[in-house]
């Protein structure tokens, strides 16, 4: 925790990434009124989303992958070299004044039981290894009331941000509804298919999603499992605590001007092999490379967290650290982990144990 | 989530706390000197303390147990409600400003993506469902240098806070060493042996204990097992939420008013049986009874916290939630989960998983 | 600061606030849509409001008032017992970790610099000693699209939240828009009139206005004055660090219950006068009584923040300290502060001077 | 306000000047035994300090300096884009969750009032414009028990850290204690005498301070004066919110990379001028340039927070906007400012009125 003093923040270049989908690309396929998406298979009162998926059968057999005994973290460290999406904050602080957080003293005994606190301030569900729950994205509509949408920001299943949006939580759909995930994990190492990390803006094909299958030698995702696809992307900001503070600026804004990630139809995929979660080890799931007009070979940017999150509630995980399940080649794991129940929070942190 | 604009707070009796534990009971058997506690078990550099005991082993025997496929989640809500020690917070907002926090827009198109995030604030190691690491309680020396102990606050393996401390987290024993708890979980329900929730100030004898173990016909911890011990006290704050606030607030002061707790020889027990964590669903597993002076019929308050995780390593994790387990009557679990990885963090907060 | 250690809140009483003034009162007299409010009087861009009225010549006769040399403070201080309407909070921190903050060490000397610093979180401009800025009360319109309204809140000048508001930061209105107060400011003291602090729930009249003005021997308002009404309610929170904390508790329930205040027909006055501000020393100018239904005697509850900020850009300073003015009889001062100019804020703490 | 969305940090360098402090240069002149600075001129219990130099006859003649009716607020304005020392943090963001933070509604009415609130999250009193209370700086004494001093760190007047800290505020010493700043003020405008804005490291001179005296035709500071010395160097970071992100953040990387600033022998006699405050426009008063090693001319670093603050309790106020008094040529005028009442804080931010 060496020369930790500097807050690290994300590059200019982000500031593009607005800029660019403001500019003019199309977001083609992904007409909120076109497609039917409402309600949830789970019914139009859900809000669990697809841990729904997971049965006690499934559970049983995840159990089952386990053969040596061995756990890997999937949560990346917090700290003040996290890099951040612009505007968000990570700080923590330990309260003292001089001193120990807490004094208790014992007469006639020369010492004392001390007690040290924290002080942690963050977008807690957003920053760093981040669930997003269902209260995270949203579908905005205007001008189809006579379709039956009255103007509004949706979540999952029609649910409304303006009738469940308070400044102290979001009704409804936050975090503290989605229960938890135990159940069988599958690692899409592109990694070692490609040998090496993969590049800014590289999109992740369903070609390429089915060679990683094949080259594991595991069957593809079934109901309610979490997969996982490892980039290699988070090197960039391992280890920043022990790199000099320019360089760990430097990769921050490098791990924010782009990443690769999953085309629209691995996404589609996915969502008919009804899993639970995807998670990978880059921020934001979907390809990009902020340097080029448009920023991504695909058009239809934002399909994967509306089309998984907001009409199937099939969750996101982003910022995982999946370096050690690739190393191991622990491509089946038990998947266990459930999200903070923070009532009306958008998200939560985790470090979700892989057991093989 | 109606009605949680307020902020509640705890009671003022304990301010009594630190008044009485200053007044002048004797802190009898856990003299740092007298006893030899340093280097730990596993060495003089070790930072883990009893995850340790865990071994891949005892994680497949763990997995084992699993026969129901069923899981519960150990964690209570996080809220604006949650019982609070004197002094610290807990803060959550939806950023916004009128509208979504985040908003992408897609040209040609009638609608937008968008996204909310939360700001929480809060002593995240220490409010709520909390896990205690190896950086929050410390053994205050003093005037002992003349038997090798600089004057100062000691953590586990004699670390001193005035070598490893920062504004801005506690260097070599924070919370990222932890690593994980992947074993055989145990519960003791007290609340089961004594048909109804223990009273304020009960404390838990060996007797008892051994008592649970008996009734539920399940063998003692062994090494590297979680210990669950269900008082029933955390009912006082659950379902806050749906409370008017003069009954949260009533109910949140008489939370924190004392607690029933295990007596120093269970603790002891429990070291002896090499476990990883005790876990209870009060705020601080020890017995109090603010009211009364000594608030304690026992004399060694501090015990349990200075031997077991200052001396041993053995952690603590305090506020569980252990009613499903109890009504499920599941006496041995999967315990599966790892604190967040915050780096210099004091705890870290928790939604573990017991599956059976 | 003894005993500081818990945080009070306030009474929930405050819920029956919301619960009351949703129930079926009429606010009489302020359809935004009867009467004529924009452009503001400084024309359609102004946002600065009714410092405008503040010039060179009154600034200069201002400072003229000044007779004694003395100067009161009018803020009062902010602390972990400061009551706090509900959902917000206030909360101090000291980073240490065991030590000072920060540490510079000069080779060849036995000593180091060593600094301080404070953490501190709260909506700053909402808690306390507290200056709305045009940006915090506003107008909610619906349904009133053929009168040339869009659907949306409506600060001072038709400013809309839906245009200016993000999630960092109220544009176009926020306070830094301000300027400075150094302008003539009188003190109504009610206190001196009635022979003690006012009740909950008493209603100023403009009866009570002008007799106040005729036993003080002083002036009516000018241009641009401050005007400082002092009802003694502060009191119930003076000197809450040095209660127990049961007291202070108490105290700031009753604080929090009701308050003396203005009728609407003083406001209106004052807006004839065209002066600056209004100042008071209770939390919120209007009257309430909590307990009743409907908890004011006047139905046109909002009137004075609708009228004086929204309508008129005229400030509101509320939780002033105005008890040495009073006890000095200082009825006529200088009146010296800026809001801070924090960038998008909704108002601002402050410790006036007042100087005569 | 635009693209305010990131937030910016300061650059590496400032890594440096700790380890180019730590490094090698001596700290001459102020050895805390050698000098006799306790108790001070006001007292052993005084714990206001230089405010008390300041009298009615002197606020009375202060101000008599206004001419012209005019004003300027010194204060910058606070926003994301603030320079920050390492470690610090500057958030505010708008609680809302898709709408306003606040809701009253009226029955029979199509409207609502409405309200907005902000969240602020800062080491409030050392960030931009702010202002150093006794309980920021320390000397750290070790050593020296037999000349009296027990190891630790000292404030003004001899507190002792160790014994007036808690997590929660400093006793004693903190921002609370100051009163007010009612004075005449005089302007040093290096940037006139010197035909521009200072250069990094540039060290003024008493000689300096006494040319641009005779130059504006001022008399020296009396007692009680607040001394203001203009260098340009704050305009780095002027209008940071209209540029763009990667020039704001250079600008202020160069900002934090060393500043212009006092001589020790200003300082000293400004000391024996009585004066209440010495007011910059930069972060630190104190000359450096930390791409050199040393990073300043001046062997004796911290002369002026060490004399002028804890020896003598004349207060600092750093990143003061001065560039429209030293454009109206205001060199004498009325400064009127108090502190936030922060209980236990080490300092304040602010917005001060310069009256001419």
């Amino acid at each position: 925790m060496r020369n930790i003093t500097a807050r690290l923040t994300v590059s200019a270049v982000a500031v593009l990434f607005l800029a660019a989908l403001m500019a003019g690309s199309t977001f083609a396929g992904n007409n909120p009124i076109d497609e039917k998406w409402w309600p949830s298979e789970f019914g139009p009162d859900d809000r669990a989303g697809a841990t729904n998926y997971i049965t006690p059968e499934s559970r049983i057999a995840a159990a089952s992958l386990i053969k040596q005994g061995k756990v890997a973290l999937l949560g990346m460290p917090y700290h003040l070299r996290t890099p951040l999406f612009p505007g968000r904050l990570l700080s923590i602080t330990i309260p003292g004044g001089g001193g120990p957080t807490h004094n208790l003293a014992w007469s006639g005994e020369s010492f004392r039981q001390t007690f040290m606190d924290e002080l942690f301030t963050a977008q807690i569900g957003q920053v760093g290894t981040q669930f997003d729950a269902l209260s995270h994205p949203m579908i905005r509509v205007e001008g189809r009331e006579a379709d039956g949408w009255k103007d509004g920001n949706y979540f999952y299943n029609r649910v409304r941000l303006e009738d469940v949006g308070t400044p102290y939580g979001i009704k409804d759909v936050g975090v503290e509804n989605v229960g938890s995930f135990f159940t069988r994990g599958i690692l899409i190492d592109m990694v070692a298919l490609k040998g090496g990390n993969l590049a800014k803006g590289y999109v992740i094909t369903l070609d390429d999603y089915k060679a990683a299958l094949k080259a594991q030698g595991i069957d593809d995702a079934q109901q309610g499992n979490v997969v996982l696809i490892r980039t290699g992307w988070n090197d960039l900001w391992r280890g920043n605590l022990e790199k000099s503070q320019e360089q760990a600026i430097a990769d921050n804004n490098e791990f924010n001007s782009g990443e690769p990630g999953v085309a629209p139809e691995v996404c589609d995929h996915l969502a008919e092999r009804k899993i639970s979660m995807i998670g990978m080890d880059n921020w934001g799931i979907e390809p990009y490379d902020f340097a080029k007009i448009p920023p991504s070979q695909i058009t239809d940017w934002g399909h994967c967290h509306a089309n998984l999150v907001t009409r199937r509630g099939i969750y996101i995980f982003e910022n995982l650290d999946l370096k050690q399940v690739g190393e191991d080649k622990a491509y089946e794991v038990l998947f266990a982990w459930a999200p903070l129940k923070i009532v009306g929070a958008t998200g939560s942190p985790g470090n979700p144990i892989a057991a093989y």
